[in-house]
């Protein structure tokens, strides 16, 4: 439902959304006719929501796509990632804490290697390990440009990123990195012939400058190539969108990124564990009406191939569910952002499980255990994730009826 | 999902897709609580299929829609038909074997009756039959236009084709068919005014007028009309779109045609059933990424109102089916374009039965045979056809991921 004509639906009425996510959920047998990692698992709690409740399973983005994290998020955000595309600078600074405000300018950084002759020999700088280039990215950090505040910070080994900050910026610039070796670096160059795309393109000339002075002497990072120039979409916030004050509680940088961009605020807490962040909510429970709950070692274990430890992490958030339970959500979806089969090692297009429970409105079907093969016949049917937050509002009563 | 977002993630890996369509596959029970012609088929190799792989249902075009041939087929291999619409004319003429290149315009033809004033008194000339149109058409094929080349070929009883081939034609052409009797049948007029679209309606309106000459003698089909105007609608091409070098192996000229459309090189073969086939898919492994097969006669069968020999049909395909396995497709999907159910006697918008086996990567669902009532409680739930192709990609693991 567009987002323009969902609005004039909304009905505030103080009901509590809890949306948990385990990042990568989806999974698939090891073996044939095998279960999957969620149906390995021992869930009591989440087979019983899922029998009192209703299942379905989302596709993330569209079939047979596989999504990264941050559209798979946005998605079950409400946002279709299609029509409101994030930039790759952008996800990549929310991934390593760095927020991106709008007007400011991200991008993606590489080291690269280049010649005597100023060409490019290695595009990732023999991918150095992290230890070789966090002193460099230390290095890049103290580049001052006038006019402008940057910031740089180590992603992975060859990775960086860089956020340049301040008054009439543009990101309508062209990457730097041309893509194979044997020619210089590309100057910046803007996308759109405006002032604000000529000046920008130019500071960042004169920051790429400076870095290259400073990594001279480097036997293999002697050069930089930025790509992925991005500000804050300004995509529209929760409270707008929805009507609903959100929370976002979640361990890892990229996720309370995402939740940023669409108006959650972040809650600090300590620890680390399903009960920590559970208790997180707890704690706030009477500050929101929506809280993101996000679970990363699904995903961790899937793409170490490790089944059971994935099934493993599901039984400690099924264990720790009662404490959310106990604060009577009227809405509670527990579902994924994606797949990420440990058979596959990797982030899949699969669909993605999903449960609806909401015990004043959800209507039942036969499914009585949480799994991908009950979602696959549970009474949502197999649904867009852009689709999840209608339904959660509506099962919150929180949505006037459309037309007389 | 859109090509130009697809594009990007194509990931070529030399794996093989194989795309088995027979025809009109979808179908109704005869009586009540009774099987399909696919549930009544004795199919188990197809069923064994089922069991490891996963079942959904497609939407040819839209629900409730029935498609025709060319739409149905368009849909299946990614391309939207409401976003991609092929004229009339090149289907017509794809349907009897007429090769319509970018720039030549081709058009549907009916022979008329007309009275001694010049108005139609019969827009089908009595439905004459086939043998009495066959050497009417063959006076037709002898009509020269200075400039141009014509091309004219019989499809059935009072209806025919017209291609038009050479320099600066358009066709951007309206209707000649005045849709009643009573009325002259209307001259070509172009539908923009451009140079190209008043020229070529004055090639048509010159060969309209020698077809009328070469008729005049006859009692009933004295006259013709034309229709549908249109040109080949240049669609992306599969190696452009999917990354796939792809292969048609068809018997009937309309499904050799639609794959040309999208790029496809057509297999000559002898023979004409399931093995002969398969055999020509054999023959041509080492060649090519992707194979579209086709089967005609499960449709034709349930055009007849033949329930047992369209399931007869499908028995001879699955008895064959190991040929075609015995060369380790990557992914191979079974279907149909859209139903025929023999019940009916004519082509259906029900959902479609759709197998996807893709021993390295699928998600298996708790189904173990192929049926419409399996397919519907599948895995892959009720999908869009033109959902089909970025499906097989990413089973095929030949999709990057979407977004960081």
């Amino acid at each position: 439902m567009p987002f323009e004509e969902l609005k004039p639906l909304l009905r505030p009425n103080g009901s509590k959304i809890v949306l948990l996510v385990m990042d990568g959920l989806g999974g698939l047998p090891i073996e044939p006719n095998g279960p999957t990692e969620l149906e390995f698992a021992a869930t009591p709690n989440m087979d019983r929501l899922a029998a009192e409740g209703t299942l379905g399973q989302t596709i993330p983005i569209r079939p047979g796509i596989t999504p990264g994290s941050g559209p798979a998020h946005l998605a079950l955000f409400g946002y279709d990632p299609l029509h409101h595309p994030v930039g790759r600078g952008v996800l990549s600074a929310l991934g390593v804490g760095l927020e991106v405000r709008p007007g400011d300018v991200a991008a993606r950084g590489n080291f690269c290697t280049m010649d005597s002759e100023g060409k490019i020999t290695d595009r990732r700088a023999g991918r150095i390990p992290s230890e070789e280039s966090a002193p460099l990215v230390e290095k890049l950090a103290q580049i001052k440009i006038p006019g402008v505040e940057i910031e740089v910070r180590q992603v992975k080994e060859y990775r960086f990123v860089v956020v340049m900050r301040g008054e009439g910026l543009s990101p309508d610039l062209a990457d730097t990195d041309p893509q194979v070796t044997g020619v210089p670096p590309l100057p910046v160059k803007p996308t759109k012939d405006t002032p604000a795309a000529r000046r920008t393109a130019e500071l960042f000339n004169q920051w790429i400058a400076e870095a290259r002075k400073l990594l001279a002497d480097q036997p293999k990072a002697n050069c930089v190539t930025l790509r992925g120039f991005a500000t804050d979409p300004e995509l529209p916030k929760f409270d707008e969108s929805y009507g609903l004050k959100a929370a976002c509680v979640a361990v890892y940088p990229m996720y309370k990124g995402v939740a940023r961009l669409v108006g959650m605020d972040i809650i600090s807490f300590e620890g680390e564990n399903p009960e920590d962040e559970f208790a997180a909510v707890a704690e706030h429970w009477d500050e929101y009406d929506f809280f993101f709950v996000h679970i990363k070692k699904t995903d961790s274990k899937g793409e170490d191939g490790d089944f059971a430890g994935k099934a493993h992490i599901i039984e400690t958030v099924d264990a720790a569910l009662p404490h959310l339970l106990a604060l009577k959500p009227d809405v509670l979806m527990i579902t994924g952002d994606h797949s990420t089969p440990a058979r596959l090692r990797s982030h899949s297009w699969h669909p993605v499980p999903f449960l609806l429970w909401a015990p004043a409105s959800a209507r039942p079907d036969s499914q009585t255990r949480f799994g991908e093969t009950a979602c696959a016949q549970g009474g949502l049917g197999t649904f867009q994730a852009h689709d999840a937050m209608p339904l959660a509002l509506a099962h919150a009563l929180r949505l006037e009826k459309f037309g007389a």
